[in-house]
C-alpha cells in the first residue's frame, strides 16, 4: 500500500467546502471521485483541515492510501484532467504510511484579502471582501500582533461542538507565529496569519474584529480583553468567506 | 430627454454575452432590468458592440435615454447597488443626445491573455487561455505586426450573416493601428490590438491565427496572404473567449 499526498490549490466559491456532502458539490468529494476514476478503488481523501464554503486555498494538502501502482508525477497529469478546473494539483509525492495531512501538520498559513477600491472589480469581487469603508491601518495592524504568542482562542471559534473533529480532545489554545497586515497596491490590505493550529471560523473571525479596530469600535488593546474574555460574543463578526485562503501546511 | 452613458467592466464567463436573449443571462438585459428598477422605464442600452458569451470588458460603453433627473453620479452607486458584482458601472456621464455609444465610436482596443505555467490556477482559469504548449514568441509577435494598417479581414471574420448588424453595409476593410504581443511576468502573453472596428469574432481568430505562427504551423509572413484569400477557411481556429477583454472605446 502506498500513500500519496497532494498539494491542491482551489477557487472555493462555487463549492460548499471541502468536506464531503450528499448531493453538494464540495472538494473532498469531486476529489474522491476523480481519484476513483484513476485507481478504481473508493477512496476518500483526508485534508489538512477542513474548509468552509467560498474559502480557497493555495496550497491545501490532503493524503489518500491506494494499491495503484501510478507514478505520483502521472497522477498530477491525470487528476487535473478529470477535475474541474476550479480545482488543480499542484504536486503529488509519495510519503510514508504514517504521514497524516491533519494530524502530521505543525503549521498553516492563512491570508485574507480586503480590497478598498470604491467599486470592486468584478474579476476581483470572488476573491476578495470589498471594503470601501475608513479604516485606521494603524490600529488594525496594532489589534493583528496581540495575538500573537500563545493564547486561547476561544472567543474566535464557531460556537458549533459538532465541528469537533479538527480539535479533538484539544483545548482552544493556539500558538500564533505571526499575524500582520500589509498593503499590496493602491487597493488590497492582505491580513497574514501563521500558527501551529487555527479553531472554526478562527480566521475570518480575527479579521472581522481587526476590522472594528479599524473602525475604532473598540482599541486594538482590547483584542488581548476580547480573548480573555472566552466567549463568541465577545468578538466581532464573521468577515465573508470570499476574502479567505488557505495558504500553506508545514510538517516536520 | 437626457442621454446617459455608461462605462461598464463585466467578468462575462457567467452570461450568455452583451446581446439580449429571452431567457439567457446576457449584460445588456440585466443592465435593462436594473436601469428601468431606477427609472421606472422601459430602455434596452446600446452598446459599443457585442461581446460573446465567455468575453470580458474593461472598459465596454454603453447609451441609453431617460427622462428621470437622477444625478449621474448617484446612477452609477444606485446601478451597482442593483446589478450583479460580476458586472459593474465605473462611470457614469450626461452626454449629448446625439452621441450613440456604437456609431460615434471612433476606435476600440481589446487584450487577449495566453497563460503559460504546466498547470493553470484556478484563480485564472475563467480569465485566460490555458496554452502550455512550446510557441515561437517572435514569430507570434511577427505574425501579430503584420495585420497593422488597412486590410479586408474577411478571413477573420465569424462567417454568421446574421450578426450582420455591426457592420451595417460596412465593407470588411478595418484600419488597426497597433497589434502587438507582450510578456507579463513568467507566465502571461498579452496580446494588445487597437483598431477604428472589429468583425465578429475577430480578434479571437486572429490569436488562432498568431498560434499557428507560433507552433511553426505558418510563417509569420503567410498573414499576409490569409488576409489576401478573404475566406475564413485559410484562417486559424478560434481562440477561446475566457481570454478576450474589451479594454476601451474611444470617441472624437
Amino acid at each position: 500500500m502506498r500513500n500519496l499526498r497532494l498539494i491542491l490549490a482551489y477557487d472555493g466559491t462555487d463549492f460548499s467546502g471541502w468536506q464531503i456532502q450528499p448531493g453538494l458539490a464540495t472538494i473532498q468529494g469531486t476529489l474522491a471521485l476523480a481519484i476513483g476514476r484513476i485507481t478504481g478503488e473508493n477512496v476518500l481523501p483526508q485534508g489538512s483541515g477542513r474548509t468552509d464554503a467560498g474559502v480557497h486555498a493555495l496550497g491545501q494538502v490532503a493524503t489518500f492510501t491506494t494499491e495503484s501502482i501510478i507514478p505520483a508525477a502521472n497522477l498530477v497529469t491525470a487528476l487535473n484532467d478529470i477535475l474541474p478546473q476550479a480545482i488543480r494539483v499542484m504536486e503529488a509525492t509519495e510519503v510514508p504510511l504514517d504521514f497524516h495531512a491533519r494530524k502530521s501538520a505543525r503549521a498553516k498559513t492563512y491570508r485574507y484579502h480586503i480590497h478598498r477600491a470604491a467599486i470592486c472589480s468584478p474579476f476581483l469581487t470572488r476573491y476578495v471582501w470589498h471594503y470601501p469603508y475608513p479604516l485606521d491601518e494603524d490600529a488594525i495592524t496594532h489589534a493583528a500582533r496581540q495575538i500573537e504568542g500563545e493564547h486561547d482562542f476561544t472567543s474566535f471559534a464557531a460556537t458549533d461542538p459538532e465541528r469537533g473533529q479538527e480539535n479533538e480532545g484539544r483545548s482552544n489554545l493556539r500558538r500564533i507565529f505571526l499575524s500582520e497586515w500589509r498593503r499590496e497596491g493602491d487597493d488590497e490590505l492582505v491580513y497574514e496569519v501563521r500558527g501551529n493550529g487555527f479553531l472554526h471560523h478562527m480566521v475570518r473571525n480575527l479579521v472581522g474584529t481587526f476590522i472594528l479596530a479599524g473602525k475604532g469600535t473598540i482599541k486594538p488593546a482590547d483584542i488581548r480583553v476580547i480573548l480573555e474574555a472566552k466567549s463568541r460574543s465577545a468578538a466581532g463578526a464573521t468577515a465573508p468567506a470570499s476574502g479567505l485562503y488557505l495558504v500553506g501546511v508545514e510538517y516536520d
